[in-house]
């Protein structure tokens, strides 16, 4: 006898490196999305919509970040043998459609991107292949006045999210004061050795925060062995180069225009780092004009962001309050956006220079953020649940729930069969605030029960301190059918307030 | 002398069958998502957000339209080898997150979800490779109550989105009818002829509508010769089946009370009729129960959706209100998003039936007679446009535009440079209602001139009849720079009302 074939069973999983999200979690991701752009939009800004798709060829190579290998894409080669791309940011497609739709352009062009971008990177925890961005750039606006009200937006674009002032702060530098730096410093060179070492006393200024003054010192010198043990190569510097470079990254002045001031003075022999102090200048007195002051726009020589890419201004967002590590201890929550100018966007299609300004919000940071902030507070919450307990009074139940979404009361009926305690626990899973309850006793005297699932759990956990609470407000009460929605909003209002 | 390498430059170009999006042509979009986003919501509805990719044998054919080839996917190989494809509608990775999780979901489990898909086909006009669907499900709830909440949650998501009552009807049919239907008439054969003849059936009952009885008799008979001579092959039925095919399509009645009734005599002999009976009664009675009567939720046999894929009733969201066909005639605009019960969701994945039942909005479509319907009405402005002519006075004119948005006004300072009249041209490229003005005399003066550019454009365009009104209204005025943002929501308010 031939044996049967056996069904193929797919396993059903999540792709590698991929996520679903549901609910809440994806809820809160909307509603902060929904508030930057509509700062964005009050700015001029205009939302660009391009397709996950571009060709690979006209993807190029705009990823801002210098530490970051070079990402890998998803490509694929289409019917007629051209390959394509996922993209991996939303700054090359604007270069793209820029390119393609220049002359059709208002100039200055003002827009604004949200959406999903992918990158074919090893996943790890919390690292996935496919997240969010949230882009503002302004293309073809020369300096520094575009800068400025880059540098502002930002600030708004913080405070829209729900972070507060004095909570943020939006840090401010430029690369053509490194570039100066590392001119009069004698590591201007140009062979593999130079740019190597270049990139690591980059990165030892990158660690001023985290390490002090001492700890970049011999980041800058022989190299620094950590609390673990490990020792991390020096750039070599000699005493006098490590001196000066301290004494740039040590100008950070509390006020802007000390900070100006100081780099004049350091920069007297520069060019390219007078320009940059020229911009940052002006940049910082338009802020300080609008109200920006140094708690929201602040001058940090210490902030060092996608080298290979920026050529102007660059920013970074900063939130200020304490957060704890992994291990418990305090740490700042640090970076959760960045941006600044770049002048090659469109270089690679029309061999131009069209000056542009962006910034990006790292949206998965900033959402960490605002959940730590307001730990336990949800964006959106269960729907209350109205329980099904009579076959035929499927429309009575519907008309419940009706009644109740038109008061603005999320609310659906349970459509999965009769069983009583079935209905609560699905309740209860749905996390619904209240359960509304109408048994043939009830529906003929005319009466709705509700209980209120909230402050069942609570008393059902704390019963012995709540008794004359209880007592006041008990957690199951019955009120004529015809006061329904307002008994409802009534509890739902209490609820919130406690 | 070597010949110099010649840069590669790639053209600037959007992949083929995909596209741009910018402004209002975006904005549209995404506020009918969040308005129907809301409805689901309000409904119990959690958003369910799955990524791009789905590994390609968890994929599946969940294709719900019969007549659609088997649509391509793209699909690409990962790193380890698996086959990961782009999903193409929502309702697979449905399938494979309920499959995946089903021991921990609550149910029924209504979830929504709105968001791209791919499709690997040959784009035409209007034609696109990735496209917006947004669809509701509810997933394990028996029929008939979960069907009836998705008919009238269909009829609230269409007056959500903006179409009045009355200009829509959600249709309702059932699969069983049909395959009531044909087994009745002898046209239940396993062969492929018979299969093809079935099919060819159902497309002729399809075109009631349209061609009317006698086009559709022709159809199921010999076959039908079109206004341009070209010739539809018929089903071949003999004039007796014809009758009863006949019969059974032009059941529906004014009254989904009349058209049970005449059904459920149609289908005395056949149980899998009746089963469908029963169940569009229950639906009609509950629909009309709570107020969606014969005007929002109408049986109507010659609905035919997703023969392959529906199981119980199906539905389809249908405009009726008149719009032109490519030649100028009048046509209802049609189907605007369809649905139905379905019971093999995971039967791939679990091999157990669950039932679900869902709806799809059919964005563009909707969009688009949404555009149709209030032809010219944009959802977003163009921002008003702070004209920058001194160049000292950049903070100045930010704090113009800061001053409007705090006052709910979309306003910009321009950033290109001094030129008065290149300013100009960019506020109207921009679409701005207004332009702010503030040269040396007026910023002496401590005025500000507001320069309305619509009724500029209208005075121009229009001069000889608008004189009076324009000696009342001119299309430019000064006023004191403290009364900015009053004048400017003045002139708006002007501006809508005009």
């Amino acid at each position: 006898m031939a044996k049967k074939q056996k069904t193929f069973r797919p396993k059903a999983r999540t792709p590698r490196g991929f996520r679903d999200r549901l609910g809440e979690e994806i809820v809160a991701e909307r509603d902060m999305l929904a508030k930057i752009s509509a700062v964005y939009e009050a700015h001029g800004f205009d939302q660009l919509e391009t397709s996950a798709f571009e060709y690979t060829d006209a993807l190029g190579k705009f990823l801002p970040d210098v530490d970051r290998p070079n990402a890998g894409v998803f490509s694929l080669q289409d019917d007629d043998e051209q390959w394509m791309s996922l993209r991996y940011d939303l700054t090359a497609p604007l270069a793209r459609f820029v390119a393609e739709n220049y002359d059709a352009l208002p100039k200055p062009f003002r827009r604004y991107a949200v959406g999903s971008v992918w990158r074919n990177e090893k996943p790890g925890p919390g690292r996935f292949r496919q997240f969010t961005q949230c882009d503002a750039d302004t293309v073809g606006a020369p300096r520094p006045h575009a800068d400025a009200e880059m540098a502002m937006l930002f600030a708004d674009v913080m405070e829209a999210a729900g972070i507060a002032r004095g909570d943020y702060v939006i840090r401010l530098n430029d690369r053509r004061l490194l570039t100066g730096l590392l001119e009069t410093t004698g590591l201007a060179g140009e062979g593999d050795a130079e740019t190597a070492q270049r990139l690591t006393v980059l990165r030892a200024l990158d660690k001023l925060d985290r390490l002090g003054e001492d700890g970049v010192r011999l980041l800058l010198g022989p190299g620094r062995k950590d609390e673990s043990g490990d020792f991390t190569d020096g750039a070599g510097l000699d005493a006098e180069q490590i001196d000066r470079v301290m004494t740039f990254v040590t100008s950070t002045a509390a006020t802007n225009e000390e900070t100006c001031s100081r780099l004049s003075e350091f920069f007297a022999q520069s060019e390219t780092g007078l320009a940059g102090v020229e911009d940052m200048k002006a940049i910082a007195a338009q802020a300080a004009a609008l109200g920006y002051s140094e708690d929201r726009v602040q001058i940090d020589l210490s902030i060092i962001r996608g080298l290979e890419y920026y050529t102007g201004p660059v920013f970074e967002a900063d939130l200020t309050f304490e957060a704890k590590d992994e291990k418990g201890r305090p740490v700042r929550f640090g970076s959760v956006g960045g941006g600044g100018r770049y002048d090659g966007l469109v270089k690679r299609f029309k061999g131009m220079e069209v000056p542009a300004v962006g910034i990006s919000v790292g949206v998965s940071r900033l959402l960490a953020a605002l959940e730590f902030q307001q730990s336990g507070a949800s964006a959106i919450s269960g729907p209350v649940v109205i329980l099904a307990l009579e076959k035929d009074e499927m429309a009575a139940y519907q008309a419940m729930a009706s009644e109740l979404r038109a008061a603005g009361v999320r609310a659906e009926v349970y459509l999965g069969g009769s069983n009583f305690a079935k209905q609560l626990k699905y309740a209860d899973k749905r996390a619904a605030p209240l359960a509304v309850i109408q048994g043939s006793d009830e529906r003929e005297g005319g009466d709705v029960t509700i209980k209120d699932l909230l402050l069942g759990a609570a008393l059902s956990k704390d019963i012995e301190d709540n008794k004359a609470w209880r007592e006041d407000q008990p957690a199951q009460f019955t009120v004529k059918r015809a006061d329904l929605a307002q008994a409802v909003k009534k509890t739902l209002d209490r609820q919130a307030k406690t």
